[in-house]
């Protein structure tokens, strides 16, 4: 039986403009077609924060600077990523497989997930998003909407959004079919579009979902074979960017706890990527995950690039 | 077996604002699950024209009026309104099949559809989108950019892209097996993204497809039973807003053509409605097309509302 895996792909990779981002999907395209080649299973999770703070501000710019439209709720602006860089995606992929004669079909599914209103995360909200403003105009749009605006840096006021646990995929019952029937499904982008269950039906919230995390549930959920989280190295490290910096090819749910208590990875970077890899891990006997470079990723696959997590 | 439907739904009764839009998908919502609990299998489509030109509009002013945002081409805001969209769509119907107690999934696929280069909609564009400009800003973005303006009304210059055919659906395999497997898909949103083929792989244009036209040629491609066109009339009318207006509940193909060929139908209105109805209906022996309003759709499946086109 063919082997099920779920990639994650950071936004970051996918660069800041339109142009950019058609140029780096066709590298993602060739690192991931030869996956299909060798017949795994793909379901591709991907991240969107530049790509929706571009949207953000720009729909923020045009509502609020005369540019006469209306403004757009921050979950509609994630669901606007996922058409926008599903496009790319899907595009370059299914091009990348056509090449290579695969009869494969590869689309983008927008999906929901559902987040707890009772999580942690909601009282601390930590993703700065959009413009910047002066004290004085976050004070006014803060009383005004409830946004929560925090100083960012000495560069002004920003509003921050909570960054909440994904809960539940609510299309995921149409994805598994996707998959069993063989096709490449783009989901959960962005970490998926944040909605909360109320007495009348789903709701979005203004929340970012970390998309690793997004990808594990989704893994665990698809009782997938691997979850590969691709990013910008080719392996965890001890010490990164110290002189004794070193490389680790394999890791145990017991040596993440270790260098995690010793902090070793830094939030809101390495250290979410090895918390979701470990919700995966433990899901279940077998389940195995591997942090490794988007240009490795067939390598590391085949064990001979990338970091290993195992129970 | 299961009756297979096409269901095209207009962009104008979504409205101009995300609250809007978010308040009229309930109206989608509670007029489509009826068909769903009565067994039919549903595909929809839906048009894009006041969303895509309020992101077009929002993207343009934020990048040419000091928002710091990159200029988003034409195919790119299209896509991001199939994720705007068929969110808000998705998670309607999602809740309404819920309280029916129907366990049917519903998503959006991002959708490309193939235009040929060589289309005549290329040479004569005539789809309205974005700002207005005066005639030198025209004259240098034209000259700038190659793109072609028109004078709109005495409002000044207006952006106009081609509305060529649509030639195939890109995910239509994809789809297929959805549908088959009893899930509501949402797709062509806008038309679909129109992209043409070129020997580097599919490449996104600035053109608009008729979501009329788009879901006839899905309702062919999907052996569809029936295309069901939803509007804001009750009934295709002849003499329409005249004083000797006339409803019609039936119609032939050789009634269409002589209809058309007296100019009944306004164009960029009921003629591109007929026209579709007409493409699909030719398609194969016991095709049927709907045309009829929003709210009377399971009246007009079970004929008693609806105009209803046959061979």
């Amino acid at each position: 039986m063919a082997e099920r895996i779920v990639v994650a792909l950071g936004g970051n990779a996918l660069g800041k403009t339109p142009q950019q981002q058609l140029a780096l999907v066709k590298d993602t395209a060739a690192a991931l077609v030869p996956l299909a080649e060798r017949g795994y299973e793909l379901v591709i999770g991907h991240g969107n924060g530049p790509q929706v703070g571009m949207i953000n501000l720009a729909m923020e710019y045009a509502a609020l600077s005369g540019g006469g439209t209306p403004a757009m709720p921050f979950p509609e602006c994630g669901a606007m990523t996922q058409g926008y860089i599903g496009y790319h995606l899907q595009q370059a992929l299914g091009c990348a497989l056509q090449e290579q004669g695969l009869k494969k079909c590869c689309a983008s599914v927008i999906t929901q997930v559902v987040v707890d209103p009772a999580d942690p995360g909601f009282q601390n909200p930590t993703k700065p998003i959009g413009s910047f403003y002066t004290r004085q105009e976050a004070a006014r749009i803060a009383s005004e909407k409830g946004f929560t605006f925090t100083e960012d840096a000495g560069r002004g006021y920003r509003r921050v959004v909570p960054s909440p646990l994904p809960q539940r995929i609510v299309e995921l019952a149409l994805i598994e079919r996707m998959v069993a029937a063989g096709d490449i499904v783009i989901t959960v982008g962005g970490g998926g579009i944040p909605v909360v269950e109320t007495a009348e039906g789903l709701k979005g919230v203004a929340a970012v979902i970390d998309k690793d995390r997004a990808c594990a549930l989704l893994a665990r959920e698809l009782h997938a074979d691997k979850l590969v989280i691709l990013t910008a190295v080719e392996r965890v490290c001890l010490n990164y960017n110290k002189p004794d910096q070193r490389e680790l090819e394999k890791l145990t749910l017991a040596d993440c706890e270790r260098y995690l208590a010793e902090g070793q990875f830094a939030p809101g970077s390495m250290r979410p990527k090895i918390e979701a890899c470990m919700d995966f891990v433990r899901s279940r006997d077998g389940a195995e995950a591997i942090i490794a470079s988007l240009g490795c990723a067939a390598d590391a696959l085949a064990g001979r690039s990338g970091t290993r997590i195992t129970r």
